[in-house]
């Protein structure tokens, strides 16, 4: 199955990983592959790190990519995450891959979508797959088995509060 | 800070489970209080029980709430959670406290909202609380800092396909 968990609001990346957790609690094996998310200290990755039983990569780097003219390291670390994905996926070791940023990686043009439904097509049948990330293209929403819109109909940063240590990232 | 995830799409315990690992990795300390959840196996808790720094209470039984007509139990169980929700929300040991699937129980009217937006005014100003379930009472959607709605887009429990261990539970 196919999940995409998208939309502007909080809950993205953090229901990813509590379905990690509740996988892992059935001793499933999982991994976990984050875009545009590296040299940066989250706290869900603190905690994962020591964890049997789930592997992480992260590609990226610690700035923010900039949509007009993203660097030449942003599309190099994009095709390495993209690498690294195509060979998780035909992985049958692994029942959970979640694919944490995907959605802007694709957004930001780091990254063919063609490329990705390449992937996707070719990925062992046996397992749960889940995509994460704003702006979901609509290609692979129409590849997907379940969607949820994450909506934000509050959120404190508009009242100036900024990410926190622990609730942010 | 108040959180309440809410909406009919899949993603608000996971989320509230992913904020807990999240903070968990930054070495905060968590309390996870479930509401109409005891005595089923969930992957969730089956990792979780044996993790530091977070306390887990479940409360309710293991059948489904009738909502035209719940039972005795399912009153005394609610309340029961109640008075460990008013206790730990005024503990200063816990940075992070979730209330999951509390929306249900003020929906299957269970609790009165008054009962609830008691020990939330009391609450430790210092927590993060985070209320999860579908049906979120507008009350205390007025007292949160942040709404997510999940919001079902597709789902394929539509094509039959029924809870899976590990992904639903």
């Amino acid at each position: 199955m196919i999940h995409i968990y998208t939309g502007n609001g909080k809950g993205k990346t953090t229901s990813a990983i509590g379905l990690a957790i509740r996988a892992l609690g059935h001793s499933k094996k999982v991994c976990l592959i984050q875009f545009m998310k590296k040299n940066f200290v989250y706290g869900e990755i603190q905690f994962l790190k020591n964890i049997p039983n789930i592997d992480i990569y992260q590609f990226g780097t610690a700035e923010l990519v900039d949509i007009n003219n993203p660097a030449d390291i942003d599309f190099v670390e994009a095709q390495n995450g993209l690498e690294k994905a195509k060979q998780v996926l035909s992985d049958a070791n692994y029942d959970l891959v979640i694919l944490d940023e995907l959605n802007v990686v694709l957004y930001f043009r780091l990254l063919k979508i063609e490329q990705v439904i390449d992937i996707i097509k070719n990925a062992n049948k046996g397992l749960e797959l889940v995509i994460t990330g704003r702006y979901a293209n609509e290609k692979l929403l129409a590849l997907a088995d379940l969607i949820t819109e994450m909506k934000e109909v509050r959120h404190y940063y508009k009242k100036g509060i900024k990410a926190r240590k622990g609730i942010e990232f």
